[in-house]
């Protein structure tokens, strides 16, 4: 196409889709090496959709993490980038609708060309390790399969990529640099960390003072109340201490840096702040994106389980059980859920100071005209 | 690839899947003529998407059909012709669901590359009036568009395919023989039909003393009573009456002879007997597809509605109102939903003969071993 | 219940949730009058599910419309209002969803228990109506059955409440309110409505002059093109003369007033502001509510097709076309739909002067720390 | 109600329904305690609406297990019973996506009540408990939550009631005694056992044979597929073998008796025969609502963890661990999962003998008219 295309010339949705390639992308093996497979199809078709699906999720991801990049996200992108995010959620909610329609292979129908296919798997999926690796999946935390690095199946240029990819800013990084940017933590008027100790000391100490006070409680029933907040404190503690966290991050218990933790909670705990609304839903999608990818992780290793047993599968992998501990320990945002642990009721809430709550307000509703 | 390929060479899942083709078939037509707009890539993708969708849809309709053009339908197969329409409830769900993907290109968005489609259009969908066709939507049925007949967009050759389509027998017709032949109506031993019409009088005569031997109605609750079944009087009627049921279907009003639609009601009523159970569930799966494809239609329609509004359509279709009207009268399986007025409760049912009775079951339950 | 419970006094869960009660509620009437029907159990329990979602919607819409009755919306509710027209939005899709559970009570079986249930109908769903009225469906909008007003079948008092509650704002009018003040719309250094009629002169002309360039249209194809120009002209027409607007508004073609359309325009044009951010995300989850209200009624059109056929229905009404009218007919935020029509691409927006942008942004961004 | 209704006495949809007790069983603890919390409304709600699902669910349970508790299960019923498990699947597809409505409350906004709940928990739901041990779930299996039996937190009446529902025969008990009486496996014309040890060694053999005779394939990859097949061999040993199957038995390692396992083989391999397709529908079914729950309480373990946190949960319960550990551990058919592992490919399948053939078909078809 070395010129170019005329705007207003028709063009036919065939053209424009390029269905002729599309279309005639399904190359049956089985009938081939024995009888045609009906279900073969299915398998084909299938695996290109969620192929076509990942290549739209990396098109989203990319442009979402183009715009943290910078080191100040320009406001007005963030909206786009929740839309996206959710776009993506979207469509990973259909990638898990889609395996209702790979469990009508049954087992005995898979096994009319399943033989064929060796070792074709999802393991050899670029596109989906490349939206693992995005994220921020990085290799240290993998579950292997028979101990093999996870890069051996792919060309060597695209094991490079991966690489780079693992090399560089993942989508959990440049939101971990975002939020360790939260301006409103150390000022002159407020020490966001100062006031969230004393609030938590506070609402903890009124608690067992008015379990104490309590006349139709048995001992062992305050006892019971007593070692719930115990243990709740135990939780705050990793928060209000960063040697502790530091310690955690050391272990792989935790990912996000004590400062961005700080940032999230933050912005969780005044999410109604105008200035922080947006963040909020930005860490609720991804907190949804984790959600849903350990979801179909989960529904993906039932379904092997279903077609093929516990057969060694194509591609040599063992299958379900691989599959099922990907889903449990594959988590990317674990940290953002985990925020949840460090909630106090609004109730309890430090007031923020006049001038920091003008900030987080709009210009034009501060009385700026 | 003119000799066998070799069973057991290693295929790797990129080359099973061509994903080089496949992933290299979005040709964005923004970039080369203004500004590349983001969400163009989707818009590519998500139809690409519908299409393979089509293209199995095709696939396992026409396997069924297959089974179904033979006088004496094999058995045999009854439980596949089953699973696979089941199948395509499945995938139909899948394509309800992608709407909500769709949805997030917003009308904004959408104008950065509108005005590059022109006149590309789902309008031009070969595979999906494939689908249409084969399922049984005649064209002298279908809404049309601008007065333009559905072909015109299509080539020479796809338009012949789509006329030899329309002339053979499509899955509605299939069906329609199928239930035609039904062995069972007339007996020595049992006349359906003759008993179905005493049963239906029996149950209007039992309602309508029972109605006015109450002393807890009033004149007009009886009244009103009185009509509710009446006017389900007038829906027998059509069937008691094969004239009367012709005059419908030469009016268009219905679709199935009167032979088929006995078949069906039979069907229906004795679904509990052994021979009848794979049937029933036939009938029912291909009303779910009817009213799954009413519901795509419908939320397509709204989904246009919602990103071009009322605009005239990339295509130049009228859009909303077109598919509105295509949702509301495109059913295929009309008749099938209707049977739901013919029928009457399991206590009016009449009582088959015992050797009826032993035909409808499995020859080793009947002590025949 | 005279005195204040004990905080910290244990709860049962039976108790918590009075599952002695809820539990308690399923009351068959096919065993008192005949034989025990064995679905009539899922079709009240179905429909007290969907009761009490609806006192949930109720309850939420209720709480977003104090927030918006008042001249001066509080800008930190607009989250919380943002999320809770989304947890309806959730709501709305388990409700659909529902349908399939519902679908599974086959006609013959509904027939068990069918005449014992007259003429009780969802006709008769007082919170149903209650959900339509705070939304915005005036009764002069409605589809009537048979004549009769809707309110007929509840009590005088539930008849009061719900002629009350149309004589209050609705959620479409607050939002009209709110819309309405939008203050960016009239200043010295930008006039919108100029502006935005400017760049639709200047895009039309750039079309009309372009296509009149092109040599490789035929005088046909450029007709064609200039008529789809035209035709959208007409459409840009209404917003842009507030005499034709209020002519479609007396005639019911439109719903929101001129000054309010104007102001969605302008949320829709300049979204990426983050001023504009959240109420963006608002008017979007009204059209998604509206979106999912019509496809829940559409749906529920075709279940009773299915089940009841075109018989007269429980209640005395004809069901289905009744209510596929209802579908067609119940939009109530069809104009924010609408807007999609007067969209302009980016290329062609207006440039905000400078002071204007910054009063669209935050405080704490436009350097004013 | 001593005496039997009027059949035509109208009846209000709200009587009916007895809305006035469901919608007035929703008592919130907040106001009493603090402030009102919005989302408490939703948190009961969604829990009663759980219960009226769980109520229908073993509703329809029961009804199936009723027909299966008989020796001679009717053929006439088996329809019924296929029906009835579909429906369970539609419920528990409602039952997953309502946990996106109740993902919609926020860790901020469940602190507000959350304090008042202790120790309600989900763990203390009666009728959970009654699908979970009505389906198979013995208490041995169970993971069990800080050594505490599961039924101490019911009252005796029910602790009673699911103790004996724990000895009688649960869902998976009468499918096995049901498999267990297949009448086709030893016959003086076909051994099943024999014919299908036979094909698997054939099977086996050639694909040695074939992979040895290769020239492409290297010794490494000779070997590897040669371990591929051997594994598989394992799994088919088991079958082959009754002591195997039953130290595996012992072991908890598998459920069903040798003599189930190999009619739902035989149903599995010859699902095409008209005797045997609803059977395959019903074992299917079972293992779709298998997967639903598991899936079920994955998203439901993800939820906790979501808005509790890895706190100790209401109840005492520490929520994730526990709820994740039930998900998969707690699966009830998963033997029915594992026959994928048996299959062999339809090519290698045994012929059945003529009069085996005749057997399996119908009456009707076999020629006896």
């Amino acid at each position: 196409m070395s010129e170019i295309k005329k705007k207003y010339e028709s063009v036919h949705y065939t053209d424009y889709l390029q269905l002729k390639k599309v279309l005639d992308a399904q190359h049956l093996r089985s009938p081939e090496h024995g009888e045609a497979a009906h279900d073969e199809m299915l398998f084909i078709i299938i695996h290109q959709v969620y192929e076509l699906w990942f290549k739209e999720v990396i098109h989203d991801l990319s442009s979402i993490m183009e715009m943290f990049r910078n080191d100040n996200v320009d406001e007005n992108n963030i909206g786009t980038a929740v839309h996206r995010l959710n776009r993506i959620t979207e469509i990973l909610q259909v990638l898990v609708k889609q395996i209702d329609v790979l469990e009508t292979i049954t087992p005995l129908d898979f096994l009319d060309f399943r033989n064929y296919l060796f070792p074709a798997s999802g393991f050899q999926s670029f596109q989906f390790r490349k939206v693992e690796v995005a994220l921020g999946l990085k290799e240290k935390y993998r579950e292997t399969y028979n101990n093999i690095p996870y890069a051996t199946v792919f060309s060597e240029q695209e094991s490079k990529e991966l690489h780079d990819l693992e090399n560089a800013d993942s989508m959990l990084q440049l939101i971990e640099k975002w939020l360790e940017r939260t301006p409103f933590l150390h000022r002159n008027d407020f020490l966001f960390l100062e006031a969230y100790k004393k609030a938590v000391d506070n609402m903890l100490d009124k608690e067992r003072q008015a379990i104490d006070a309590t006349d139709y409680l048995t001992a062992a029933e305050k006892q019971m109340r007593m070692n719930m907040l115990g243990s709740t404190d135990t939780f705050f503690a990793s928060v209000l201490d960063e040697n502790k966290h530091n310690e955690m991050l050391n272990k792989g218990a935790l990912k996000l840096s004590y400062k961005a933790t700080l940032g999230a909670l933050f912005i969780n705990l005044y999410r109604d702040e105008p200035i922080l609304q947006m963040p909020f839903q930005l860490l609720s999608k991804l907190v949804d994106i984790d959600e849903l990818l350990t979801t179909w992780r989960y529904r993906h290793a039932q379904m092997v389980l279903r077609i093929i047993g516990r057969k060694i599968g194509t591609g040599g992998s063992s299958g379900f059980d691989y599959l099922l501990n990907t889903a449990i320990k594959h988590h990317i945002f674990f940290d953002l859920h985990n925020i949840s642990t460090l909630m106090i009721p609004r109730s309890e809430l430090p007031v923020l100071p006049d001038h920091l709550k003008k900030q987080l307000s709009f210009y034009f509703t501060t009385g700026n005209k």
